[in-house]
């Protein structure tokens, strides 16, 4: 069979991050001509999250990125609007739309209230999009958000538009993996890699990759998104460790976390929320014990290389910018599989 | 005399940061009614830092904050654009006008050269200012930019112009400190502290001031970011280790770094730049020797603290939306000298 | 009066870490002829640690330090032995007498069990105390912890006793401050300070006290272990926060962390234990709302500002190695504020 | 062929982490009825590294560890010892031993001169080991330093004696790269894996693996020290960049950086010295660009996956501590490939 089933944790019944309770995802695409380009938006929860704030931590593999609220997700563990994915020169225009819309909804943000921390990540679609356009805004964060939903397209659309991956098509992908009583759902934005590094499910075709595409190696200019999120209790420590071990399913497909490629993950959980109102009462929580981590772990690292093997499977092909275009996996995979000496 | 001069090291020519040669600063400033903000620009060098990048490093003391780019400094260790500071509502908005002008010069810039990492700094003005307009632009950001000067007005001007400090009127500081061949100068936008901890060169002036504010104590909702310029060879490390001294001089002043306080500090040096280009040759640098460091040290702290104690000196009343009003420090001080038992 | 008291929150009733309920202290010392030196245990409970792990977080201010157990703290964000503080040289030592200890309470340390990770901080008292000699060991270790309650002495004791301040004897000092309904404790271990730096609560005694002196100024070479104790319910995150904020009790006393002084701090809290035993339950804990955070943070830096001149006011004149000697502040006092002009 | 090669590019002429010149590996291995255990040290060159400092960096993947050293490591950018991996329970006796012979070298260290910080990585042997019994100290160390040559054993010997990895026997391995102009080379302590997790060189063999063993899932309780050296220019923000690379090559392999095992990586580069006299002048350095590491981060994953893939492959099978043994992956390769359908 063609398309890869990543390790021997069962997936949840969609096998989407919204596997995981209450997550939902949405899409805003932009496909018109030389703008190849979108916003996709992850909630965490149905509510507010300035008001209901969601533990959370990142881990920066490889910092040569652009994404923004990372600083405070550090110092205080939590995350307190929808998780935003898109181009790079893009996360100004989406930053000011969540903050105008978190300002809709609470009056004495930045009055009486704190202010908002903006929580957008990017990767360049700079090769098909025209993204010195600055194409995106508060419509396209406000359409994303709207449509955000448990069922979501996966592939050439939203924030994935315009992503490229090992020289094919890249995009969205999500999976999902049970480990014991909890799950953790995985949603990447999948931008990086170069032909010749593809691993595919354990099988190496790079080689013959390349060959196809006869490209020259050219320096990684992509990045990677990976979003974790799981319904165990988990701290925002835990979910630094969580977050890091994304990078073990991402090293398995071959990527070195090369230098121009921006790879970053962020984990929450949703077992609990914290109120942004310190006159409301804090959760009392009993935290998973450190030592029954490793179920989790395998999870993220298996549900994250699952997720980008549906990012390259679900994507399309897309023409934009100057005619550039990229091919889709799915295409080409026969003959790749033919071709690979040792697959 | 009530004007004090920090620590005993000698200060350079404008006893500003401008003092390391090539740095220089411009403000736009929106004063009306209730737009009372701005933004101000530090240009490390004459040319273009996109293409001549500059070794920066930064110390997040506090990261209750909403600045952008911190992620790729700490990455790469340099800095690409100048360095914008506004409110925090604002710094989508100017990010995406550093990008504008960045593809202006560069316009392979997110096509065959990589993305600019914006850098902006924010601080809450929304007690003097209508932050929630989102009134700032492009226009401002080119504004500062070009009127980019060695030497430039200190206290209610550019980003510092809504600014607080210890319920009294704060902005920006600028001092500089000779540490034997190398000059270490400082630019703060002040913006954090409760009147009952004020300590004024040394003297602790809080009780008095609490007593005339009539204030109840309220929790710090305010920040500070200090930036460090430095003629000293020096790479990113080194450039973190003396941002954190920056830390010193601000806790002299009373700041415990409190919660609601984003403390952020950036320090960067001119003694030689970094190709954005790989095909040209990397400079060959003797960096100066970690054991060399104390006297910059000392420089950074001294440095610090009297940027800030020249930013409540030269800060001018404001009242701003819904007529809130910040009193100036220099006008309020013969009085709270007076009162203070220990001055 | 020549004593200051730091800061306007409360003490607790001994003015000492042990205010925090369940804290101990001990120490034992070895004061022959060129040996100078000793070791300080502080004890989190009167259980044992392994078994009942206490929340902790470090943060390291200038790491040219050699403290061993930091990147588990990190990791894990507990600590699980009692806290030793020693000589540079000596905390190999010391670090097996902590691991002996543990295997002879848990036999299967290191085997079915995880092994232990020793906790073990230092800094360097080689002016005053022969450390090369590596005179110290398990009887020592022993002593301390056998020693170890809530009246215990300050100064020229345990780990204190070749330690050096401000070109002065330095050594333990430890204080308390309430903060609302929570304490905060503070034990340092004082090697750090040029004489030149020297502010004596608030009044700047270093120039007199470098004349005095009449040295010439040095490198700094020495180092400060600040440990904090509080009995709120805080997590690693936190804790971590907490102990930063001994760096502004730190910098107030003329410090800028000068580039040999090993500056570190860590926090924990007592409010409750984290099971080695993963079959045992996790505890629900409802954390303090970082918003409440602020009078802990001023606590904390009370309290370490004051356990510093405990240290230099409770030290008491010690000659060592090579007859090298260190005066003590408390004899010195009077003069020096006379000699100050604005005191 | 059984014995995968790992990548494309070209090993140096040793594949050994000598390859790098100037780089030697010795052993010291105790291997008598309960005691299975020893030290493996590594020289960056054959110089006092006291005196003439190496650039290096750590990279914490699992900070479940107790090796020291490294908070000054990544303060100051620089090793200043040998690197001497051994069992857990032994770091601080061999970090005395480092004490010991650097005092012997430079007599003034810990007086005029800085003291000396040790640098010691561990795994925790105890299955094989009997680690309660502390016998590893000063003259394990000094055997493994004067036998340290550019060729070295492989598998049950040194620090790599008494390790497990996948149920099986760890040990030591290292192979090299050349990436271009330069050569990336590893060394590893490889003492991690749970028996289901096995990939061989993109071979799943873990299923047939633990039905081989026929163990239940156990909890990871491991660990894998990656050393990794290089000729190219780098200073200790890219090294740092490169030991994260490491990380890629053990996830290949199967990790997902399991909860117990303490998975550290460190990387030096031996293109120039930094002298710890600050009076003897520093090198001007020309460092690599950034934009050029990709083959760096490419060597250094591979050579990391192929030490660990030559650690397994050399081991030989060691019964220790109450009859416990291990299995050499070698004997069992053949039956392993046979049972694994996808091979």
């Amino acid at each position: 069979m063609d398309f890869p089933r990543i390790g021997r944790l069962p997936a949840g019944p969609r096998d989407l991050v919204s596997d995981v309770a209450g997550v939902t995802v949405g899409h805003a695409t932009l496909a018109e001509g030389a703008l190849q380009t979108g916003v996709t938006v992850l909630r965490p929860h149905a509510g507010d999250p300035f008001r209901d704030r969601v533990p959370a931590a990142a881990m920066v593999l490889n910092g040569f990125g652009k994404s923004t609220g990372l600083v405070q997700v550090e110092e205080l563990g939590v995350l307190e609007t929808p998780i935003a994915l898109t181009n790079t020169f893009a996360v100004g225009a989406i930053a000011q739309a969540q903050i105008r819309l978190c300002v809709a909804d609470n009056p004495q943000s930045g009055r009486a209230q704190p202010t908002v921390n903006p929580l957008v990540f990017e990767c360049n679609d700079g090769f098909l999009n025209d993204i010195q356009a600055l194409a995106l805004g508060d419509a396209h964060y406000r359409q994303a958000l709207d449509a955000a939903a448990a069922d979501f397209a996966l592939g050439s659309v939203g924030a994935g538009r315009g992503m490229s991956s090992f020289g094919l098509k890249g995009g969205i992908g999500s999976a999902s993996r049970r480990a014991g009583a909890h799950t953790v759902g995985a949603l990447v934005l999948s931008n990086y890699g170069r032909p010749e590094q593809l691993v595919w499910g354990g099988q190496p075709l790079g080689a013959a990759l390349a060959a196809w595409l006869a490209q020259e190696p050219a320096p990684e200019k992509g990045s990677i998104i990976m979003l974790l999120a799981t319904d165990a209790p988990l701290d925002a420590r835990q979910l630094r460790r969580l977050a890091l071990r994304a990078g073990a399913g991402l090293a398995r497909t071959g990527s070195v976390f090369g230098h121009g490629s921006g790879d970053l993950a962020l984990a929450f959980s949703t077992a609990y929320t914290l109120p942004q109102d310190p006159q409301r009462p804090m959760p009392a929580v009993a935290l998973l014990h450190d030592a029954l981590l490793d179920p989790l772990f395998q999870a993220a690292a298996d549900a994250t290389e699952q997720a980008i093997v549906k990012a390259l499977w679900q994507a399309e092909p897309v023409t934009g910018r100057d005619g550039h275009a990229r091919t889709a996996l799915r295409a080409l995979l026969p003959e790749l599989l033919t071709s690979n000496p040792s697959a």
